[in-house]
C-alpha cells in the first residue's frame, strides 16, 4: 500500500442534511494530515466529466449548518457501464486522485464496490441518507434531522387537528423502510403508525377509529409511503368509506423532509465519520462503509452495508402498541 | 345602550395561528374592565348546543404561544337556519351573555351580521385567518405566521433543489387569493409566482424556463392553489411535456401552513385587536370587524369586510417581475 | 443629472437579518435595469481601502435566507475624517461607481449625508438595523426577525419558569429604544415590560410582584438594555432584596438577537426597499432613506431619518397595562 | 412482591425537555396495564405536602411536544430530613400509591435511594436532565434538545461574527461536565471547545488565536460554564489583554438551553424509558435508573447512576483537535 496523497470526495444519490458537515470534516481532516482534497461535483457524473475542484478550509467555511450538498449530487446512468467507469477512473488519474470518500446510500456504495473491483483506487463510504436503512451504522447522516422535521410538521398539523377534531393522515418518506415513520410517529404522539415492515391491518385500524370516535378527539396517523396498505390517500379513502362523518385530511410531507439545517447529532455524526473515513484511507482500508455502532466507529464492507434493514425494532413497535392505545 | 357585563368569545372557520393570543387578550381585557368572559366552544355549533365555559386568567395562561384555538372551531350548518340562530340566541340569554367577540373570517362575519340583525346582541369581529383577504385590515391574524412557515419550508426544499439542480413547483394555500403566494414567494426568492389575481401565461413561463435551462440552476415556482392555470401538478405536467429533461418535482405544502406557534407580529396584532374588540363593545359598537389599517386600529362594518380583496398589490407584482428575471 | 451606470452597494454598522435580501434585490434590480453593481466590502472601511467586487446574479444566489451580510460590515474611524472620505471618493471614481446604496442605521446615514455634501455622488439609504428606531419607515430591516427571535427565546425560558414557578428577568437589545422590548414583550406575554421611553417605577413593580406572589405563578419581565432603572441585574437585585423568597433568574439574550434567517416580512421589506433604492437613483434622487410608511414606499431625507424615534406607541403601552394586569 | 396497582410519577431537579413526554408515557403505559397513575406536583415537596393528582389520557394529551414539566419541579430541603421522608411516605400511603417513577438527575436519585431504604416502596428512576452526565445511559432526556438549542443559537451568532470578523466566546451550560459543550461545539463548528474534563491551556489558545489573526476570519469559542480556566468572561479578558485589536464578544446562552419543544430523539427516548419504567415496576424492580445503553434498555442501580461521568470521549476530543485546526 502506497501513501494516500490526494483524496476525492463526492456526494451521490438523494441529498441529506449533514452531507456538508461530512464534506467539511473530510477536507479539514485532509488539511490536518497534509493530504490534498478535491471535490467531485455531481457524484459519479462529475467524475466521468471531470468536474473536479480543489478544496481547502475556505471552501468549507460556514457550510456545517447548511442542508443539501455544496458538491451537488446526481444519479449517473453512464457510471453503470464499464465504459463510464473507465472514463471516471481516467479523470481521477489525470488529477492524481489516489483515494475516494463517497457520501451516499446503497446505490452509491454499489457503484463504488464495482468501481474498486475494476480499478485500483481505494474507496471509503459514508452513510448519507435520511432513510437510516443501511446495515453497519446505528444512524445515517440526515436521519435525525429528517425525523425532527417530520415531528415539527406534525406538531403544526396537530394544532389544526385539535382545533377541528380532525383525523389527519400524514405520509412520510420511506419507500422500503418505515424507520422514519416509526421514530417520528412515536415522537409526534401519533395514534397509529403504518410501516412496510409490519402487516397493516386496515380493518383493525378502522375498528380502533370507530371505538375512539366517541371521544371526538383529534387523531394523527403516520404512514410510510411504502406501507403495504398503500399511501395516505388509500387509508383516507378507507376511513371515509367506513366513517363518512369523520373529518379526515391527508398531508404528504414530501421534500421538506430532505432539507434544512442539520441537527446537532447529524453534524457530530458527519464530523466523526468524515474524520474516520480519511484516517481509514490513510491506514489502507477500502471498500467499506464507516458508521457508528453502539456509539463507536465501525467499518462494514460495502456488500453488507447495502443490504437493507428489513425489520423494525420490536421494542419500538411494542411501544407504539402501548402508547397509542 | 346598556352596559356590557358578560362577553362570549368564540373562534369559527379555519383555525389560524394567533387565535389563542386573541382569546387571551379578550379574556384579560375583560378582567381589566371587570367584564365577565365566557368561551363558546366550537363556534356557532357550540353556541347552539350551549357549550359555554367561564374563562379567567388561568384559562388563558400559557396559550399565547400556541397555534390552533383552545376554544376549537367548526363550521355550522344549523346556524345558517333561522331556527338554529334562535337556539343560539336562547343559549346566550340563558348564560346572560350580552355581547360577542367573533374570531374568524368572512363566513364567520356573514353569520354574525345576520345574527345581529335578527337578535339583539352586539358583535365585534376579529380577522382570524391565514388568507389575509379581508377588507378593513392590513393583515389578518395568522397571515404573518403562515408566510413564515411557507418560507421556512421552501428554504428546506431549496436545499434539495440546489443539490440536484431541480425545478420545484410548490403549491401554497389560497383558493381565491394569491396573497400568501405573493409575499412568501418574494420571501423565498422564487423564480416565478403564480396567483389567481393575475392571468397566468403558461407559455411565457415555459419560455423563461427554456432560456434559463442553460444555467442548469435550481428553480422554485410558487403556485397559489387557486391559480387560474391550475395547481402545481398541472404546471408540472406542462413543464414535463415541453422539457422532459428538466428534473421537476411538486410539493403541496398543505396543512402545515395553518399551525405552529404564532409569530411575534401575529401575537401583537391579536393582542391589540382583542383589547380593541372589548373596548369597542363597551363603547356601544357592533357589527364591525376591528382591524389595523396603516398601523392604527380601524373598524369596518361586517358587510364591507367580507368582500374579498381581489387585487394583488401592483408594487409587489412588479417586484416579482424585477427580482425573478 | 447624468444616467446612473454603476452602483456600489454596502452594509455598515451593526448587521441585521435581511441585509442579504436587500443586497440581492439591489443586484438583481441593477441587472433588470442594465446597471452595473459592485459590492463594497466592510462598509466605509472597504470603500477607503478599495475592497470593491463586481456582483452578478450568481453573487447573490441562495443568500436571501441567510442572516448577517455577505458584504461584511465594520465601523470606520477613518471615514469620519475629510481625508478618509477623499480616499473613499477616489476609490469609487477609480471603479467608475457613480451612485451608492447604503444599508445600515443612523451612523451609516450620517456618514453618507456628509459624504454627499463633500463629493458628487448620489446615495440612497436602506434602514438595516434590528432596532426599528429610524424616522421614515414603519419597520427597519431586521426588526421583525429580532422580535421573533426574542419571543422564541422567551417561549423556551417560560417552559423553565413555569416548571419552577420562577421569576425571569430577560434583557433584550435596545440601548436607546424600547421598541424591541415592547413588541417582543407583548408577544411573549410578559408580565412587565421596562423601556427607556417610559419612566420605570421599580417600587410599583415590586408592589405588583408582591400582590402576585400568592398565585405562585411564573413571571417574565422584559427589560430593554437601556432602561432608566438599569438592566436586568439591577432589577433582579431589587427584587431579591425585597422578596428573598422569590426564585429570580436573569437572562441576557445578547447577540442571538442579531442573527438567524430573516423572517418573510423582513425579506419582503428588504426586497421592496432594494428595488426602490435603485429606481430612486435612476430617477435622480439622493441623500434620502427609503422606507415603508403605511405600507407604501416612502422617502425621507437622511437628516430627518437619523433623528431617533423617542416615543413608544401609546396604544402599545396601554395594551401592556391592560394585558399584564 | 405484591402487584403494583397505583404508581405515583413526579419530576424533580432542573427541568429538561422531554420530561412531559416521559410523564405521558408513564401514564399511558399505566392505562395499558390497568395501573392507576397519579402525578405528584413539585417533586418531593409535593409528595410531602400531598399535592397528588389523578392522571389519565386527557391529562397527558397534547403535552409530548411541550418543554418543561406539567408536574412542575422543585428542590426540597425537607425531604433531606428523615421526618420529611416519613411525611412523604404517609402521603403516598394515604393515596394508596404503591410504587414511584422519579424523573430527574442525580439529586433526584440520591433522594429516591435513601427513601427506598427507609420506606417500603419501589422506585424506578428516569434520567431527565440536559447535562447527560449520568452513568447508565448513553443519553439523558433533554440532552439532545439542549445541544440543538445551542447549535441553533451559535448559528445565529456566527451570522454576526462573520459579518464583523469577530471572535465570539459562547458559554454553555455544564457546571461539572463539558458534554453539552463538546457535542454542541463540534456541531457548531467551533474553533475551540473548553471543557472541565480536559486541562484548558489559555496560553496555547492565545497562540492559536494569534496565528489565526492574519486570516481575519470570525471565530467561535465554546466554553462550558464549569471550565477550569473560568467562564467566558475570563477567557475574553485574557484575549483582550493579549490582543486588544481582536473584536471579542461574550454570549452567555443561559436558560434558553433548558426549554423548547423536545427533539424527536428526546421524545422517543422519554417514551421508551417511560414504558420501561412501568414495566420494571410491574416486574418487581426497584432502586434502579432505566436508561438506554448501546441502543437497548438498560438498568443501573441508583448508587452507580449518580456517579458523574468524569471523562470526555477521547474520540470526540480528538475530533475537535483535528477539525478546528
Amino acid at each position: 500500500m502506497s501513501e494516500i496523497k490526494h483524496i476525492g470526495v463526492f456526494t451521490s444519490g438523494g441529498d441529506s442534511p449533514g452531507m456538508n458537515a461530512a464534506i467539511r470534516a473530510v477536507v479539514r481532516t485532509g488539511l490536518y494530515y497534509d493530504i490534498k482534497i478535491s471535490g467531485i461535483v455531481r457524484g459519479y457524473d462529475g467524475m466521468i466529466s471531470g468536474e473536479i475542484i480543489p478544496m481547502d478550509a475556505k471552501s468549507v467555511a460556514n457550510i456545517i449548518q447548511r442542508g443539501g450538498t455544496v458538491l451537488k449530487t446526481a444519479r449517473s446512468d453512464e457510471f453503470r457501464t464499464p465504459e463510464g467507469r473507465i472514463k471516471a477512473y481516467e479523470q481521477l488519474k489525470k488529477c492524481n486522485i489516489d483515494a475516494l470518500v463517497a457520501i451516499g446510500g446503497d446505490g452509491t456504495f454499489t457503484g463504488a464496490d464495482i468501481f474498486t473491483k475494476e480499478h485500483d483506487i481505494p474507496v471509503i463510504g459514508l452513510p448519507g441518507t435520511i432513510d437510516n436503512d443501511l446495515v453497519g451504522t446505528d444512524f445515517t447522516i440526515g436521519y435525525d434531522t429528517a425525523i425532527n422535521t417530520v415531528v415539527d410538521a406534525v406538531d403544526k398539523i396537530r394544532d389544526t387537528a385539535e382545533s377541528h377534531d380532525r383525523l389527519f393522515i400524514v405520509e412520510v418518506m420511506g419507500r422500503d423502510s418505515g424507520l422514519i415513520a416509526l421514530r417520528s410517529g412515536i415522537g409526534a404522539g401519533a395514534e397509529s403508525i403504518l410501516i412496510p415492515e409490519t402487516k397493516t391491518d386496515v380493518q383493525a385500524l378502522l375498528c380502533r377509529l370507530g371505538e375512539g370516535r366517541r371521544e371526538k378527539a383529534s387523531k394523527i396517523i403516520i404512514v410510510a409511503e411504502g406501507d403495504d396498505a398503500g399511501g395516505a390517500f388509500e387509508i383516507a379513502a378507507a376511513v371515509k368509506n367506513k366513517f363518512p362523518g369523520i373529518d379526515t385530511r391527508v398531508s404528504i410531507l414530501g421534500h421538506i423532509q430532505r432539507g434544512g439545517p442539520p441537527s446537532c447529532m447529524d453534524r457530530v455524526l458527519a464530523s466523526r465519520l468524515g474524520v474516520a473515513a480519511v484516517e481509514a484511507l490513510r491506514e489502507g482500508h477500502t471498500r467499506q462503509m464507516v458508521g457508528v455502532v453502539n456509539g463507536k466507529i465501525h467499518f462494514t464492507p460495502f456488500k453488507h452495508a447495502i443490504k437493507h434493514i428489513s425489520e423494525a425494532s420490536p421494542e419500538l413497535v411494542k411501544i407504539v402498541e402501548i402508547l397509542s392505545r
